[in-house]
Order: structure tokens, then sequence, then C-alpha cells
């Protein structure tokens, strides 16, 4: 059965309240599948569903909804139910939905926690936003190094049962620090009476938890890690990443990413979800950057008002001229922003990135500036002046194009600002006005205008 | 040490020819470092250095070594220590690498692999570049249904050394047919006396060889899996993917966005590494594809000769108008595409977004026409008619960009085409050309040109 054949069954079970078939079906269900079944549901069905769900199931579930369903659900449950799911929860999800709970809803799952998970809640809510500390969950494990192998499988046997990951195991000394770390293969691929401090790595990859999640996305992808230890600043473990929520990172990242390079600020969330005024909102202030910056241009046209009164087929023109020259910039920042962001292209590259351009720009120059001679000898005969004048003006302005759009990301860097603002938007009203000087100026000489 | 200062040190030690305490500095590192500090190296020093490493860390190394050392390593070995390291390489890394390497390289590395190898390599090969096939390794662990816990540990912990991962163990039956798969975490977690036919997961998410790896990587991210087993037509397992390089197509499938986005043929390499022709030839279609566009709106522009003779301030306003319906098109066009890649917008919903960008576009349009309206009036004092204009053109522009912009991507996926390539630079070219006839259109009506 297909996932869209599933579903299906599911509404039919659940129309006709055949709620026996419906559970028997359910439960066979990855969490996840079950999960977005739920999201679909009107929220009172939803809530009847989700209580038909055994309490392991219902535990694993209820981390895969979304905060709405989320917040329904725990006005719906007993106290008890609520403990239950809470034990059950990973540090990471929990504190994900306790940022977007509303405060009195916050207070009843904090009332439905030991005093030990509470405390532990409210030092991870405070990591900042964008930090290892913010995406990290506390159930990692821990061995001695004093251990033995066959000691260390049996504990893992026994205590493993909480931890988000067993599959690297983190050796600590009795202050916490961090010693070193082996994985689970490493274990059971050596012989029972080896020593854990023989078989560790010692030196052992880290982040701390006010670094940069994207500097922790990084190691993942250097290393291919499936997990990785988050110390404070006395180099104590507090709490571990994995690769699951890195891929969830590096999505958003990109995400991000393709928002800022097209000029509107990131909302973080789904497109269909985000209401029109929040989609506006942040696209606006760029838009009206961007339009107001049109009055440079338009100040340049206007010094060459006569130019092209004299000759109005110079104007025809214009948009040619611009959007190849903002086309042939972004191309060349979109690639320098991408380098930078999978760390390819570093600041020190600039010179490396400037003579690339240059030479990327001479050829890919000329072959635009022949071409359109060519096109504009047959089509405007007898103007030869101006066919020389747009195609010389192509041909500087894609070498200027390419040039900014190469160096603006790593000077933006330079200046400590994020890359991909240099982007297209930006890069084609830069370009824009530049161009426009070199069409006006060499139809001034040539034209002599 | 961080890695700037051990890169130094390194470099210091191989210079002043201090072989051993190189050797015991270098031995420290975790495999990757080896392969970057190899892969800055001059060629010569590169190869010194590899022949340092011991057996087993230098078929690790290898692996992770760029394609031309690799090859350059191949030439300088004897066959016997060839064929250890090809030995200890999976099957994903030597398919990447004889792909890239030349026939001759590539029947010298097939002679010193065993039968049985070089058959499973051919049968690598064979799968189309973006399959599914194509990024699976055949080293994984399989466990029989009639096996107990205390067993399949047992048989993982004697023959697990050569899988690429042990965290998944697929159930396969006597025909190969996948069966289950099961945990290491919960095979450990259970007792010893337990079936693994008991406690396996039979119901398994999988993906076929010929499927796009782009599902692949959809369905890691959906289930956050750690491997995904590949079976063929007839459902026998044939190989695994694993995170690590799920990671990597998920990088890469950005990258390509990016860069098609940016209206430029993807390359697949870093840029520092492209060459500057290739660079330029990758760029050269879509710019001369632009370019030539550009008659239309030239075409458009000549249409109204008559009318910015008349009133040569309109030509100033051009750009601005221009640019601001890219930009306006382009955003909405990026939040598209990004949403049908993230699997969160489907060609159903195209009413949805078209609802969307509208009510978008009623609101950044009515602002940013506000805001121009002011800024032209003071500007333009006694020219109450053009600014007018201007103002109406770009409520109309925002509009028109907003709905082609959010529209274009999910036509393009009716047609089965690839939606990143209604970017930025299409819709700029489409955009240009309606916002200009808007433009001359609101001229002719309120001016009476």
């Amino acid at each position: 059965m297909n996932p869209e054949e599933r579903i299906e069954l599911l509404t039919k079970l659940l129309e006709e309240n055949r709620f026996k078939a419906l559970r028997e079906e359910i439960i066979e269900l990855n969490e996840v599948d079950i999960s977005e079944f739920i999201g679909i549901l009107p929220r009172d069905k939803a809530i009847i569903v989700f209580r038909f769900l055994p309490k392991d199931l219902a535990a694993e579930v209820f981390s895969n909804l979304e905060i709405d369903i989320q917040e329904k659900i725990i006005h719906e449950i007993t106290d008890q139910e609520l403990g239950y799911i809470l034990d059950e929860m990973f540090m990471d999800d929990m504190v994900d939905m306790l940022e977007e709970l509303p405060a009195g809803v916050v207070k009843r799952v904090l009332k439905n926690t030991d005093e030990k998970t509470r405390q532990a809640i409210n030092t991870f809510l405070k990591y900042p936003k964008d930090s290892a500390g913010s995406i990290m969950t506390a159930e990692y494990t821990n061995l001695r190094a004093d251990m033995s192998v066959k000691e260390a499988i049996r504990y893992l046997r026994k205590n493993g049962a909480d931890s988000e990951t067993l599959y690297n195991c983190y050796v600590i000394d009795r202050n916490r620090v961090l010693d070193g770390v082996i994985t689970l293969r490493t274990l059971l691929l050596s012989r029972d009476e080896e020593m854990v401090s023989d078989i560790m790595e010692d030196d052992v990859i880290k982040v701390h938890t006010s670094d940069d999640k994207e500097n922790a996305a990084y190691l993942f992808n250097r290393y291919d890690y499936l997990s990785l230890p988050v110390v404070d600043s006395e180099d104590r473990l507090v709490g571990i990443i994995t690769v699951d929520d890195i891929i969830d990172v590096m999505e958003d990242e990109a995400t991000e990413d393709f928002e800022l390079m097209a000029a509107t600020f990131p909302s973080g969330k789904p497109y269909l979800k985000t209401p029109a005024w929040e989609l506006a909102r942040n696209r606006i202030v760029w838009l009206t950057v961007l339009m107001i910056s049109g009055v440079i241009t338009g100040g340049i046209l206007s010094r060459y008002e006569e130019a092209f009164t004299a000759i109005p087929l110079l104007v025809t023109f214009i948009p040619m001229l611009t959007n190849t020259g903002g086309n042939a910039g972004s191309q060349a920042s979109t690639l320098v922003i991408r380098g930078m962001v999978l760390n390819e292209i570093e600041m020190a590259d600039g010179l490396k990135v400037l003579w690339k351009e240059f030479r990327v720009s001479l050829i890919a120059g000329l072959f635009l500036a022949v071409i359109n001679y060519i096109r504009l000898r047959i089509s405007y005969p007898g103007q030869e002046g101006i066919v020389l004048v747009v195609s010389l003006a192509i041909f500087a302005t894609v070498i200027i194009a390419k040039i900014v759009g190469g160096l603006l990301p790593i000077i933006a860097k330079v200046f400590k600002a994020d890359p991909a603002i240099m982007a297209a938007p930006l890069i084609t009203t830069i370009v824009d006005a530049l161009s426009l000087i070199i069409y006006f100026l060499l139809a001034g000489v040539i034209l002599n205008l």
C-alpha cells in the first residue's frame, strides 16, 4: 500500500467510526506517518486518533506533531498522561516545543516534569537561538574509561534505553569532563577483555554550547559523524547533537540562504503555512530599499536625457543591457556565496576569485558581444554606430558585472555581513548603474553626442 | 592545537625531513584531516607522506583523497599494496573513484580486485548517474529472522568488521529478499533469548536501485534514518545508502539548485577548482538566451518611442520599475521553488499559491506604490501625472510579478521541467516585458500620449 492509499483507508475507517480496525491499521505505521495523518485531521478527530495510541507510541508520535496540535493535546489529556509523554520525550524536542507554547501551557508542562528535568530545561532554554546548545539533547550515553568492553556492553544494554543514540558513547571523568569517545561499532568488534581506555578515541572533536550550529553542521559533514558532543566552558559534557537534527539545520540554512539571496527575510516556516501579511512583511523591506536605490539609476539616466532624445533607439537596448549585466553578476555572486557557505572559498581567496572572474568575463563578454553585434547588424542595417555602442557596452558590462559579483560577497564577509545579501537583487541594482554609465559614455564618444 | 597550527607543525616537520616525528604526529589524526593535509602538499611530498601511514590508516585515508592524488598513488604503489587498499575500500567509494579514473588505471585497479568484487563493481557502474543505485554501497550487515538476539549479536561481533554500518541490520530470506530491519539499538536493548523475527520491523521503508537519489534523501530526512536499504526489481537487497552519503547528496542538490537558479549549468566541482573556460561555458548559454529575449522588451520599447520622446522623464523610471518587478517576482518564485524541493508545495497547490501571492502582492504593491508616490511628489513637483503613472505601474507590476513568479515554477513542474529554471533570471525577463507594457499603457491613458 502506498502512502496515499493508506491515508485514504485510514480516513475512511475514521469516517465510518470503525475505531477498532483503525487502531489496528494505525499501530502498524511508522510514528512519522502517524503524526502526518493526525496532522491533516480536523482537531477534534486528531485528538480521538491520538488517544487510540498505546502509551509508548503516543509519546513518540507526540514529538513529531506540530505545535498547535501538541498544545491541543496537552489541554485534553490528564496530568498523568502528560507526565508519561514528557518523561519519554527527548530534551531537544521538549525544548523546541516549550519555546513555542504559550506561557500558561508551559507552566502546566513544567509542573508535570520532575525537578531534575525542570532544571535541565531551564538551562537549555537559555542557549542562544542559533547555538549548538539550542539543538543538543541531554540523553546521551556515557561510559567510564576503566570499564572493559564486556562491562561497557552490559552497561549499555541495561541503561541505554533512554539515550537518543547508543552508537557514539562518550567517556567522561568524575567531573564530567570529556575524556574520549568510542563507537558502539568499535566496542562490538573488540574483544570482551579489552579496556575502553585503550580503544577509545581520545582526541575528541566537539563543539561548545555557544558555537554556531552551522559550525556543528560543518563538522558532521567533514567527519561523517552520527553524533557530536557538546561541552561547556569547563569542557564538561552537557549534551550531544545527533545527525538527524543536523540534517534539519542544513536544510534550514540552505532555505535561509535561498530566501536571503532572493531579498526576503527568512520566515522559518513552510511557505503555505506563512500568513500572507507575514510573507509581505518579510519581502517589503528589501523591495523598498532596492526600489529607492533606483533613484541612482534614474539620476544617471536623466543626465543623458539629451542623448536618448536625440537617438531614441538607444533606450530600446537599456533593458537588455541591464539584464545581461544583472544576470552575469549574479551568476558570479551566487557561485561565490555558495562556495563560501561550503567552506570552499575563504576571505583570503579574493584575488583568486578576481582573476577567475576576470577570465570568465572575458570569454563570456566577448561571446555575447559578438552574438549581439551580428544580430543587431542584421536587424538594424545602417546603424553601425549604435550597434557598436551596444556591443561594446555588453562586453564591458559583463566584465564589470562578474568582477563586482565575484568580489562583493567576499567584501561583505570581511565586514562580517552575511555574504548571501550580495546576491542577484543587490548586484543587479549596482550593475545597472555602472552599465548605464558605460553605455552612455560609449554612446557619447562613438556617436558624438 | 587547532587545525591551522597542526598543519603548520606538520609542514615544518616535513620540510625539515623529520619523518619519524612527522609520522608520530600524523597517525594521531583523524583520517579526514590526514587526507586534507596530503591534499595540499605538492604531489611528490604527498606520496612520501602517504607511504608513512600504517596499512589500515592508509586505506581509510586513500578513500578520502581527491581523484588526481588517488591516481598518482595507484601509479606509485605495488600491486600488493594496491590490493590491500582496494580490499578495505567500500564499494561506493571505489565506484566513485573508478568513474573518474582513466581507462588504463581502471584496468590496473580491476586486475587487483577479486572476481566477486569485480563483478559487483561492474553492476554498480551501470546504475544511472542520479539513481539510488549509484550512491549505495554493498557492505551491509544481514541477519536471519530465525536468529536469537544473542546469536545475532555474536554474529555481528564476529562478521561485522567489513560492514559500512552495523547500526541497521537487514533481515533477508534465502533468496536475499528483504524481510525486515532491526536496529542494533533494538537488538542490544532486547533480552538475549528473544527472536529477531519477533522484534524486527517488517514494514521496511526502502528504495529501488533506479529511484532518484533525491527520493532517498527525502526518506532519510522524513524518517531520521541512519541507513536505507536498496532493492532490485525482485525486492532483493543489493545495497544500502548511509546517512553520510545522503548529506553529500543534499548539499549537492542545494548547490545545483543555487546554480540553476542563477542561470548557470551545475559544474559538480568546487568553484576554485573549475577552470575559467568551463565556468564560462556553463554560464554562456543562459546569458545568451536571456540576452536575445531582450529583443521582446526592445520591441515593446520601440513601439512607445513617441511617448518617451515626448516625455523623456518617463525613461528615467524604467530601470526602477523593471527591477522592482524582477525582485518582486523572484522573491515569489524562489520561495515556491524551495517549497517544492522540500515537498512542502505540490503541483496541486497551484491555486493556494495563486491566492497567497495575490494577497501578498496587494500588500507589497500598495506599500511600494505609496512610498514611491510620496517620494516622487517631493522630487518632481508639478509632475503629478507622471508620478501617478509610475506609482500605478509599480502597483500593477508587483501584482503581476508575484503571480507570474509564484505560478511559473508550478507550471514548469507540470511540464516535467525543473522548477528551478523559473528563478530570478527568467522571471525578470518575463516581468520586464509585462511591466513596460503596463507602464506605457498607463502613460498613454493618464498623460494622453
